[in-house]
């Protein structure tokens, strides 16, 4: 079919072939369909939709775009974990140590994205040396090392969906399940691990504002990844409000050292201890995700989680120290406290709008050429359903003038919604979407899901 | 607004405001916005459609990216007539002189479009000598002194459609009627005449399938022509079939020739009269549309209309004694008969079939840089309801090769169905969409027309 046709086909709501989809990508990824027709095609699929057999066919093009990792030399049960994205969102910084205690091996590969707070990769680079760039070949021998690699994904990955995704971000075509199914299954089934958990954020701060929308979604991926004898589950998990109680990127690193010190109890500590009991029963390293949850939790308050993150850092380059001590981490010159302007219970929180403080700080980027402030950020230490006292600390800046911190202040109070009367805490877990019977080793939710099980 | 947001707010189904649509066809044709963009804005506004105030501000905003014709100098009403295409259609080659010998000055502006069959530049430039490309001044020139000028529309008048249309033929998003009528209008309104007057086709051969979306797209051209305060009407007529009886480019004005010389009596003949009678009472040249059609045809009639031709010619550089002498015009070195394959009446044609056949044969260009052919075409002599005696000749092809003309035949009877009983012949005129009654001069459509009249 010539590409005009293919484009009229799907504006008209036809159903695309999978031959046609993967000359559509892949002569897209070769510069040799221009960008106006990829462009025309997406809105048209953005507004129509796919059915699951194209969104599977989409997938195994951007994945035929480029290379795949191969772990073939891994022995133990290789495992990845993808969040869609939040504000306060640093789990992988706790779950992938934590996973690697429990005899997992994890590969974690992040893009460097745009956004208004940092990605991973910003977050670990505030750790002063810290390398997030490593070769295939580097790659590999860490993980058999010690069990764990937080990195950069290379160029030759999946290079369909940077190209699509791109073209995405400027044409008002990102927000489309199956696109973005097929863009995190890509990049996930190109990683080469096992079992894949994808952690689903709904709420004010996520991409989904629905439940309905999230679970959408995640039962795509779910079944994208069955279909390619991946054992894959989702959480979808609550972004009504940051996760953790920091939103920055040195800020965010010092949380996660705090957590892998056993020191907190959090909704926060919980989440990161679910997915990493979820990652063990999809691998077969715990007979159920309770298990593996529990397993977690020794690892966590035996510092066993904290000793593995600290070889993380020595493996990649960083001050190994910043573990016992986190003032070798970049600190903001000015820091100011956020205080309850009333007796209140904390009702909602723009979560987004919290997000976008922390990036006007200097915290995250507009553009790739941006330069990140790994010092900046800021905290809230009040969760919905918390009730506060008048003048109460509820949270800090960290910025780099106090022009910047009288501003930030202003935009976190302004983001933070009050009651006079006592509110519910929101579920930290919506749901779990399992795979399939066939892939299962184990599903019920922990403790912590209060939403259905859906299969 | 953002242009992704502006993307994104017709991609949702909102209204663009004027000023965002003109910045945006501003901005496109200056080449700041990229195609892409406009790619995904297109399809977006393809599928989510566009509001009245939003296709008048798409055609204002297009109409602004140039120049307009400035036909202050000219005395008489200027007239303008389009046809939205249409397989054996060169009612421009008759409608235009008969309009002048009413007194009208008809200044017929083409495109150089794509497409199986010659456009009327085309079929203009099979005569020896012919330009079509004039200034303004030479342009202006030539109707105040002989009434009419068929030329090419220039590159300042309207570039934004130009680019525009460019776009959407490679994307899928022609066949929006908002999207045709704007850029149909912009250049109508652009060229500066009083009274436009639309000749929208319906038909196996035409864009619009059917009489009610024809209707959709001129009732929306004739809003738009009425806030400019040009006197508009739209006449939806037949396309079921070929409208004349040659379809090629030379041999197309052989049969305007003819017709001018008064020889034919046929649905094409009484299309132009009716296509002059609109134009006469649209521009008060005639007191109504019938008393114009009869004038229309004392001159064709009398000669008049011929003579008017061979001015046109003869101003146009074109040798003026192929209006005496047709076989001047080029001519193909194959002729072969078609004949009717058994007795029965002609019930349906697959008129885009035969516009593919003369394509086929060389008569029109798939690309910008293709070469027509002039003297390649076909005939097919047998109308919807007509009965024939299989054996009967009911056309010929005229091609460059025996192979050409064999394929060609089995192309044009391909596209005839046929019945043993007899059939209707389909109206030719479906409806007349008439000026608004603040702008009407006069309305009721001529005898022919044998559907609604629509206001």
């Amino acid at each position: 079919m010539h590409v005009v046709d293919l484009i009229a086909a799907k504006r008209d709501g036809r159903t695309i072939g999978a031959d046609d989809l993967r000359r559509l990508v892949l002569g897209y990824t070769a510069t040799d369909i221009p960008d106006y027709q990829m462009a025309a095609f997406l809105m048209a699929g953005y507004l129509r939709g796919f059915t699951h057999d194209e969104t599977v066919a989409l997938t195994d093009a951007m994945l035929a775009s480029g290379d795949r990792l191969d772990l073939s030399r891994l022995s133990g049960p290789t495992v990845d974990k993808h969040s869609t994205g939040g504000v306060g969102d640093s789990t992988t910084l706790v779950v992938a140590p934590l996973a690697a205690e429990l005899g997992m091996q994890i590969i974690k590969l992040s893009g460097r994205g745009l956004g208004f707070t940092g990605g991973t990769l910003d977050k670990l680079e505030a750790i002063p040396g810290m390398r997030t760039h490593l070769t295939t070949e580097e790659l590999v021998d860490q993980v058999e090392r010690i069990g764990l690699a937080v990195c950069a994904q290379t160029d030759d990955l999946v290079p369909a969906d940077r190209a699509m995704y791109a073209l995405r971000d400027v044409t008002a075509t990102v927000g489309n399940p199956a696109l973005i199914a097929s863009s995190i299954m890509s990049k996930k089934l190109a990683g080469g691990a096992d079992a894949i958990l994808l952690d689903v954020k709904v709420g004010s701060g996520a991409f989904m504002k629905t439940v309905r929308d999230a679970t959408e979604l995640a039962q795509i991926c779910v079944a994208i990844g069955a279909g390619s004898d991946r054992a894959t589950a989702a959480l979808i998990t609550d972004m009504s409000q940051p996760l953790a109680n920091t939103v920055g990127n040195a800020i965010e690193v010092r949380e996660a050292i705090e957590v892998l010190r056993g020191d907190h109890r959090s909704r926060f500590v919980d989440l990161c201890l679910e997915l990493v009991g979820h990652l063990a029963s999809l691998s077969g390293a715990a007979p159920d995700a309770a298990a593996g949850r529990a397993r977690a939790a020794e690892a966590l308050h035996s510092g066993s989680g904290l000793e593995r993150f600290r070889r993380l850092v020595e493996a990649q380059g960083g001050d190994p120290r910043v573990v016992e001590d986190t003032s070798l981490l970049p600190s903001a010159p000015i820091i100011c406290d956020i205080r309850a302007p009333r007796d209140a219970w904390l009702a909602s929180v723009d979560t987004e709008a919290i997000g976008k403080a922390s990036g006007g700080l200097g915290a995250g980027r507009e553009t790739l050429a941006a330069v990140i402030d790994p010092a900046v950020g800021l905290t809230v230490e009040v969760k919905i359903g918390d009730r506060v006292t008048g003048g109460d600390v509820i949270g800090a800046i960290m910025a780099r003038t106090d022009d910047d911190a009288r501003i930030g202040a202003r935009a976190v109070l302004g983001a933070l919604g009050w009651s006079s009367r006592a509110v519910d805490a929101p579920p930290l877990i919506h749901a779990v979407i399992g795979p399939p019977a066939s892939l299962r080793r184990c599903l019920p939710a922990g403790p912590l899901a209060r939403g259905a099980v859906v299969t």
